[in-house]
């Protein structure tokens, strides 16, 4: 069976994840670990433990049980001294506390919710995220960067963990062996280069022999990336490779409902690509946008938004299945440029 | 196969119903619901759900799952919000939330802990446990009770459930169609007696064609039951279901070693027997005692406190299955008298 990784994490990661379970292949998802808000914060915060959140929507994408479990997973409490907390991340965080580490807990938490594949935090060692910004002042936390609106007028220098993490050996094994590797959907600052900042991440990417495909996010988010294109996604994530890594780019061609990008427009515009000049990569352009409604339930007030322009599970997949030279799934994408 | 109910809380059911489950039997546990302390205590007050303690303890007693997911359902944690809360009430509480009910919540647990019988609450009302003292004087639940010393000087006028609850009709088909009903070990006024005082229940084991057996408690409760013999609480018992119905009682003639006995001084005393007399029950007199020894663990500070001088699962299981005229079961009994 071909070989999968995805590297990502959040949302991202739980609709790729979605659309690539059904098919044949050996999958693996190398999950970021620099979390620190909402329910994930307060347990980092209290028990000490290793930040559930991201793990825990990668185990209940891959997971085969009855509906009831994974409604459960993801249930937050809306009361008393449990407000905010998903269940999923309390379970995660009993089991490293039982077992005595994060890594040990996952392949437990796999195990009873019957994952499909691996899920490999991209680390084990207990790490935050810093974003320096132009003026030299410092943004301290995954949350603390996420919920600021200060880089869209002062700029980005980097990104960077502290204290600085080890890679998980697991997670170098399976980038090693993989005969594709999907990069994103997910937060840029957040999701994805976080993955990248662990040492060794970056090596066993430049090293690899697979395919390397990048998911370019739908949408780019105010205030961090909303003047990104589809060519400045790849260069910084190429960047943080350490050369042109990235083989191929998927892109949505399809446009949103209006009164949904009249809805964004507060939190961010479609991404933009103009097919003109060189470039090292090839973009596949194809329909990939969901049009499923999600509502946001209010258990979810702590949870980060989610997102309403998202990728569509299995548009998603269809295509990525394609670059590994399967048969029959050339039919929706649009051309490749 | 035989119908057997069991009738019991807490910590006196895990044991009973841990011997009880190696059998070939159909084999249902009904439970108290009236516990208010501890992480029951503050998932009943701040998220509104009916008490999931001893129900827990009863599901994970009948798990047929890896050691792993019944170690995690009986999980304290040790620090922060979460401090004293077991993760298998977190789990019930959350499925209640989901399912909209305790009842719908407790069969999903019991399919996704893959349990072997059925665990029946013995109501779904949210009712709550009060003693009136022979001074007048009250104590409201089931928590207050349990910490309170008074009664040993004052006496107990009587307890009840207030609001009053409605049995849980699977309860009452239960007892209707068991073959054998096993009420006890356990706490007598916060686990045996919350049972029998919910309507209809006792009407219900005056009609049963099955034999009730009665586990005697091998301590006395100091400050409760400390004067009570076994005369005396198969008396109480007998008097709560409104009639002698208590076919056999079990009896322990096994002596503790020494310095538990010691330790124990403190919290409670043997419960005394005298064969003398005429009586309408027998009494199997057995060695039931566990020589297991049980550590008490770090986390379990917000719960009650264990016993350390506790049935033993296998021998207790033992002699009442003889009960069911099932073959090669004598061999330990002392004497039946």
């Amino acid at each position: 069976m071909k070989k999968v990784v995805t590297i990502g994490g959040g949302t991202g990661s739980f609709t790729l994840l979605s659309g690539l379970k059904k098919y044949p292949i050996e999958l693996s998802a190398i999950v970021s670990m620099a979390d620190d808000g909402g329910s994930t914060g307060i347990l980092r915060d209290e028990l000490g433990v290793l930040p559930p959140g991201d793990v825990r929507q990668c185990l209940v994408a891959l997971s085969d049980t009855p509906d009831r479990l994974r409604e459960l997973m993801n249930y937050r409490f809306a009361e008393g001294g449990l407000e905010g907390h998903s269940f999923g991340n309390i379970f995660l965080s009993a089991l490293e506390k039982i077992t005595g580490d994060f890594g040990t807990g996952v392949e437990e938490a796999a195990k009873i919710l019957n994952v499909r594949g691996t899920v490999v935090p991209v680390t084990l060692s207990n790490t935050r995220l810093y974003m320096e910004l132009s003026d030299g002042s410092l943004l301290s936390g995954e949350h603390e960067i996420n919920v600021s609106s200060r880089f869209e007028t002062v700029g980005v220098k980097k990104v960077r963990l502290r204290p600085r993490p080890k890679a998980n050996p697991l997670a170098l094994k399976k980038i090693r062996e993989a005969d594709l590797i999907i990069i994103g959907p997910g937060n840029h600052y957040c999701a994805i280069l976080p993955n990248l900042l662990v040492p060794g991440i970056a090596e066993a990417l430049r090293a690899t022999k697979a395919k390397i495909v990048y998911n370019c996010n739908l949408i780019s988010k105010r205030g961090q990336t909303d003047l990104f294109t589809l060519e400045d996604y790849v260069r910084e994530v190429n960047r943080y490779i350490g050369q042109p890594r990235i083989d191929y780019v998927t892109y949505n061609t399809s446009k949103p409902a209006p009164e949904l990008l009249k809805k964004y427009q507060k939190e961010g515009l479609l991404v933009s690509f103009t097919n003109e000049g060189e470039r090292p990569y090839r973009v596949i352009r194809a329909d990939l946008l969901s049009r499923t409604k999600t509502l946001r339930r209010k258990e979810d007030k702590i949870a980060h938004t989610r997102a309403f322009i998202r990728h569509d599970p299995e548009k998603l997949a269809h295509v990525l299945m394609m670059l590994l030279e399967l048969e029959g799934y050339e039919n929706i994408v649009k051309d490749i440029v």
